[in-house]
């Protein structure tokens, strides 16, 4: 629906990336050219959404080699010069399996290619990249073919945050499942919750879904419970950006309260999310770590006057877990999941494809 | 703790209002001199708070009756013209009770009048407003004494919007409750939920707070399930912009969710409010109107950038109503209510002072 927010600029050798920070107001394009503006556009968001994580993350892997090979020349050393870089970009974000995920994928293709030269591997990777990019956008289309059986003709869908093309390399997944219900010619309408303090829900899912022709209203986060006691959301689909072999789900911050809210108004409560979502060696949700931003996006929400009088501490926990036993239904690109998830994600992720 | 933020200056015969638009970045004060400014204060909430509508109220029935003076000079007929006036006072905004009962609780002084003047009435009515405000931080008083007693040593308390002393004559509701424990000696802190779309809480419940010297954080209303679930919330204390006969509280949108997740975290929430607040007409909160605000709220939060692409519409209720079921306790100036509050409030409000 939307063209790809992420182009790899052959001739420039660069990866464009279409500015998040910017969106609804401006469509500005950010060049990532080597580590640091990989982890700048990471931790500052110009992208973010854990699919579109991973894909930037294997690009990462690639501005890495090449970087060690300007430096070293890939003379003797230069392996160890590679590895502090990968470090330095699976750091950039906590929370996120995919940017690990994305890093140890890449990384495990040099292990199998032992005595690989430098400018040999960063060929490699960049076309890992480039595919991957592409796979992602098939994987949410599989995941959208699922996942739109879940949803009826009519049914108003709240989505919070944006796990949607902005958040992925394309389609996207809990907007993803959307795209893909409305294609088999349902009628879908979408309460974005604003999702502060990045303001995700307001800035980029109302922005591609309306520019994907699909009618979206936003409301502020707390207006959550109001709009389901009022009877107008019949689902919910969010995103993830880890889950825990339990089923736990790492998302960000409000989907928990969104779940909650949900179940108390008998609101069944999905979660769209690629298989390199789950993270086998977490077993629980507990034991995944939640990312504190800066207080300045809490004091500041559009970067300009302050909400907050100076001197005022602020919460700025950018993520929660919504326990298992809250998800009716965890969709994936290999179907949808059904508690025990402790048994179907086992299953799930140990099947070839 | 704070001065007045509502003050009658005689020599320029002008209520000034501490502009709550510009906090915390300016204080600025606004003057209100005729039915237009005092309707404008209220609808663009230079005031807001319900027992400060209700103070702005009576003085706005006084300025009606000088306006009608200057206009009809007291000749036949002013009483028409005064009566159109306070119609057109009572509607500027739906949800609050305070502002109806305090039009109504003026209107009443006149009908205990008969063959009044309207410069007599006048200055009854000015005579009024100014020992409402007074009496308003006195009943605030009374009842953070109640409600002290149900905060201990060291709880952190959760508060939505501002029921503070900007929204009351001084002194505040919810917020007077805290300032009575910490008047007896109680550490207590707070954290203020942002409260969107108009950020009373990040704006003003942080200000008035920080500058009294209670520890207070600022949370994204999202982050409240998380903060919950971290064990960070003793207790939650809220306003009320009216109350059902059944105990059903209208207050400021998100207060509902507020709710629900303090049950599903086994969190006592608790309602303080004025017996004024209360309206025994209204059976339940189904009837409650719910106001509708301009969707510029949502879209403009600190009035520069927008958030929302141009023609994405917007929901922008203003409130939300609790269920009594919800609410562990009414902190009121006559006694702290429990349940069954059909019986409790019908017994508080037939009670004589």
């Amino acid at each position: 629906m939307l063209n790809s927010h992420i182009r790899y600029d052959a001739s420039a050798d660069a990866l464009m990336l279409l500015d998040q920070r910017h969106l609804p107001v401006r469509e500005d394009w950010f060049a990532v050219t080597d580590l640091a503006t990989t982890v700048y556009a990471l931790q500052v968001m110009v992208i973010r959404g854990a699919p579109a994580i991973g894909v930037t993350a294997a690009y990462g892997c690639y501005f890495c080699a090449r970087e060690t090979l300007r430096e070293t020349g890939g003379a003797q050393g230069w392996e160890e010069a590679l590895k502090a870089r990968l470090s330095t970009l699976v750091e950039a974000r906590p929370t996120a399996v995919n940017l690990r995920w994305g890093v140890e994928h890449l990384a495990a293709m040099w292990d199998e290619r032992p005595g690989i030269g430098l400018p040999a591997l960063a060929t490699v990777w960049l076309d890992r990249a480039r595919n991957m990019q592409l796979e992602d956008e098939e994987i949410n289309k599989a995941m959208g073919a699922f996942g739109a059986n879940l949803l009826a003709d009519g049914d108003r869908v709240m989505t919070h945050c944006n796990a949607g093309a902005l958040a992925t390399a394309g389609w996207g997944t809990a907007l993803g499942v959307i795209y893909s219900a409305v294609e088999q010619g349902k009628t879908i309408s979408v309460i974005a919750n604003e999702t502060r303090p990045f303001l995700q829900g307001a800035r980029l899912t109302a922005w591609e879904l309306h520019k994907s022709g699909v009618p979206v209203t936003v409301a502020c986060d707390n207006a959550c419970a109001l709009l389901m006691k009022k009877g107008l959301v019949d689902k919910v689909v969010v995103g993830a950006d880890r889950i825990a072999a339990n089923g736990d789900a790492a998302n960000k911050i409000g989907t928990y309260g969104v779940a909650l809210l949900a179940k108390a108004h008998g609101i069944p409560f999905y979660v769209a999310a690629p298989v390199s979502t789950f993270d086998l060696r977490c077993p629980s949700g507990d034991l995944i770590p939640i990312e504190e931003r800066t207080p300045r996006e809490v004091t500041h929400p559009t970067g300009e006057s302050a909400i907050v009088p100076d001197g005022v501490p602020v919460y700025n926990y950018a993520f929660d877990v919504t326990p298992a036993e809250l998800i009716a239904g965890i969709v994936t690109e290999r179907g949808v999941l059904k508690a025990p998830y402790t048994e179907s994600i086992a299953r799930i992720v140990a099947r070839p494809y």
